[in-house]
């Protein structure tokens, strides 16, 4: 493959990630406000600690070559966006997250 | 949709980001290679700036969650990524990036 295909190959998983990471973030949204109607903890360590496990045996499988480390490190990131959103968007009284941002 | 359908939708999409995030770095490493072998800069600012405004412009498409800070933050570290297995894989002589992490 020549540097511009894979550029191009680079830009369409980026925008399956795009696309990803937001339905991601919306599920994530969708289990607080569940959770804020039945009064549960909103911060679950051990969920966090299983999306973790998860995300890390997947990339096992896989064979790299981004590897553990790295996967925990950008999970760990997309989690704190999640959070992010989910504290603006109870601020905003479930508004849309950082409209400023936009 | 139940917190436990919700959860079981975000193990799906994370296999899926685990898949397409794996082979985004084994994009970025193939790219390096080539610039090597051709002796071009392996850092280039502009092609970074314009997978920034590439992601940006899907997310607004999209109309969030997430928005441009948190997808403009979330490729920066996977770019960021991309850099240290690339340095690791030089280091070693193209062997796999961090087989500690394994």
């Amino acid at each position: 493959m020549t540097i511009d295909a894979l550029r191009i190959r680079i830009d369409e998983i980026d925008a399956q990630l795009v696309r990803l990471l937001n339905e991601r973030a919306a599920c994530a949204l969708a289990i607080g406000e569940l959770k804020r109607a039945v009064g549960v903890a909103i911060y679950q360590p051990d969920r966090e600690a299983a999306v973790l496990r998860h995300v890390r045996a997947r990339d096992a499988e896989m064979g790299g070559p981004l590897g553990a480390g790295a996967i925990g490190r950008l999970f760990e990131r997309i989690i704190d966006e999640a959070r992010r959103i989910e504290r603006v968007s109870v601020a905003d009284g479930g508004g849309p997250a950082d409209p400023q941002e936009r």
